[in-house]
C-alpha cells in the first residue's frame, strides 16, 4: 500500500482531500507528511490574488480558471475566509460561483478559515498550498478576502500577487495606507468600463512613484470580469513576473525570504504547542487566571516552570 | 529620586511619554516596568473605537475627548496606525485634527504602529494602554483604522467596543462576514443625517438575530460628529455597557479571558526573542535558508538544536 504522500505525487485527489483535511485539523502525523511532500516540490506557479471587498476577485479567480483550463494547465484554488472569534466557522464555505467546476478532475478548489486569533493566512493555508503543489498542479491560486492581514500575509507565499482594484472605489488610499499597495506584482483594474479608469492609474503611478523602487515594475492590467475581458492580459502578466523572478536575483531573494517566514512560524507554533499543553495540565493555572491581574509576573514565572520542567518534554 | 513607575502613578506626563517609548522600542527594562505598573491598576474605563475606514472614527474620538473634558473627567487615546510592512513606518502618524487638545494636560493622545508581521494590535499598544491606566486616566480610548486583525483584537483589550457605522456604504455585510459584528457592544450610526438609517438599523438587528445571543444587546446610537450631535449618547451606552459588565459574570469573564490573552501573547513573544537570538547567532542557519526547500526539517532541527542548548539560556 502506498503513503499519502506517494498517492498524492500520483495525482490521486481523495488523498489530497484527506492531506488537507489532516493539515486543517493539526493532525498529528501533519508535520512528517508535510516534510515528506517537500521533497516532491514541483514549482507550480503560485498566485495571490487579493484586493478590496466587491473588487470581484471571486469572478476573477473564475474566469482564470477557465483560461487555464482552455490552455490544457491544472489549477487548484485555496480560497481563504474569514472567521468569526466567536462562531469559530467559515461563513463564506460555499462560494456557489465556483461550482461548475467542481466536475472538472483538472480544478480543485478549497476554502480554508483564516483559523487563530493571530489573523491572516493561517498555518494550514500555507500546508495546503504545498501539498497542493507536491500534487503537481501547474497553478495554484490562492484567494483572500479582503479583511487586512491576509492580503500582507499573501507574498510570504506567492509568487506572484495580483492586486484587484475598481475605478471610483475609493479604496486606492486606504489600501496604500494598510501597506498593501507594496506587495503587488500586477495591478488589476477591474470593472474597467467604469469610468475613473484613467485616475485610478494615475493615482496608481504616483504611489508607485513614492513607493520603494524595485527592478520590477507592476503593471497595470483593465479587465471586465463579467465580460471575460481582459483574462489572457492578468494571466500573461502573471507569467511574465513569473519570468522576472526566474532571471533575476529577485527569485532567489523572495524564496529565501518564504521559507525564513515558514521556518519561523513553524518554530513558533511548536513550541507554543508544547506550552499550551504545559499549561492546560495544571488546573492552579486556571485559578491564577481568575484571581491574579499581572500578566507580566504570570508568564514570567509559567515560562520558568515550563523550562524547568524541560521546556515540554 | 523615583522611579519611573512611581512618576508615572504621580502624574508626570513627561514619565508617560517615556514609559510608552520604552515599551515601544522593546527596551529591556520594559517587563519590570510593566510588571511594576501593574500593582498599580486603577481601572479606567477602556474603550475601542472601530469600524470602516472613512466612517468618522477620528472624528468622533475628538467630539468624545470634548465631552470627557467638559464632566472634567480625563482621558487618553491611543490611535492605532497601520504600518507598511516595507517601509516600518506608521503613515498616520500625525492627525492634525487632534492637535487643539495637545495642549490640554487631561488629555493624552499617542498613535502606535501595528509594528510586526503578526497585524493587529501590537505588543506595545497593549502595553501602553496599561501604561495609562497606572497613570490613572479616567478613560481610554483606543482608534483602531479600519484594516482588519486590530478590530478583532480590539476585544482582548477593551471593556467596551463600539463599532462606527454609516448609512448606505454597504460596509455592513463585510464586516458581519469578517466577524467584527460580534464584537460591538455598542453600534454608532455616524451620518446619522444621511438616508439610509432606518435600512441600517434593520440590517443590524438581523444580524444580531443570526448572531450569537448575549445577555448584553448592543444599542444602536445615532450621531453626526460634524454637528457635534448623539456624543453623549455615545458615552451613555458606553457607561452602561460598563456597569453591565460590572454587575454580572460578564465582567468577571471577559476580563479572566483578556488576562490570559496577554499572558498567552507574553509568553509566545519571550520565548520568540529566545529562538532567534539562537538563530541569528550561527552563521550555518543563514546558509541553510538559501539552500535548503524544506522548512519542515529545517524547524524540527533547529527547535530540537535549541532545546538541547538548554532553551536560549
Amino acid at each position: 500500500m502506498s503513503t499519502l504522500a506517494e498517492r498524492i505525487k500520483n495525482q490521486d485527489q481523495r488523498a489530497l482531500a484527506k492531506a488537507i483535511t489532516m493539515v486543517d485539523n493539526d493532525h498529528p502525523e501533519k508535520l512528517s507528511l508535510l516534510s515528506e511532500i517537500a521533497t516532491q516540490k514541483k514549482h507550480a506557479h503560485f498566485i495571490g490574488l487579493t484586493g478590496s471587498p466587491g473588487a470581484g476577485k471571486s469572478s476573477l479567480v473564475d474566469r482564470m480558471i477557465t483560461h487555464i483550463r482552455s490552455m490544457d494547465k491544472t489549477v487548484a484554488v485555496i480560497a481563504v475566509d474569514p472567521t468569526s472569534p466567536f462562531s469559530g466557522g467559515a461563513l463564506l464555505g460555499d462560494r456557489f460561483r465556483m461550482h461548475k467546476h467542481f466536475a472538472d478532475p483538472g480544478v480543485f478548489i478549497r476554502s480554508m478559515a483564516t483559523r487563530g486569533s493571530l489573523g491572516g493566512l493561517s498555518r494550514s493555508t500555507k500546508d495546503a498550498i504545498r501539498v497542493c503543489d507536491a500534487y503537481g498542479f501547474d497553478y495554484i491560486l490562492i484567494e483572500t478576502v479582503g479583511v487586512g492581514q491576509s492580503e500582507l500575509d499573501i507574498m510570504k507565499v506567492a509568487d506572484t500577487t495580483a492586486l484587484v482594484l475598481t475605478p471610483n472605489s475609493g479604496d486606492v488610499l486606504q489600501i496604500f495606507k494598510a501597506g498593501i499597495m507594496e506587495i503587488a506584482d500586477v495591478f488589476v483594474i477591474n470593472k474597467a468600463d467604469l469610468p475613473g479608469v484613467q485616475k485610478l492609474k494615475m493615482q496608481l503611478k504616483e504611489f508607485l512613484h513614492i513607493s520603494d523602487q524595485k527592478d520590477w515594475k507592476p503593471p497595470m492590467v483593465e479587465t471586465i470580469t463579467t465580460e471575460n475581458k481582459g483574462i489572457a492580459d492578468v494571466f500573461r502578466a502573471c507569467e511574465n513576473h513569473r519570468d522576472f523572478l526566474n532571471q533575476t536575483d529577485a527569485g532567489k531573494k523572495k524564496r529565501k525570504q518564504q521559507l525564513t517566514f515558514e521556518v519561523y512560524e513553524l518554530i513558533r507554533e511548536e513550541l507554543w504547542k508544547d506550552v499550551e499543553r504545559f499549561i492546560s495540565r495544571d488546573p492552579s493555572k486556571e485559578i491564577a487566571l481568575q484571581t491574579e491581574n499581572d500578566p507580566y509576573q504570570l508568564a514570567k514565572q509559567w515560562l520558568l516552570e515550563w523550562r524547568e520542567k524541560g521546556g515540554g518534554e
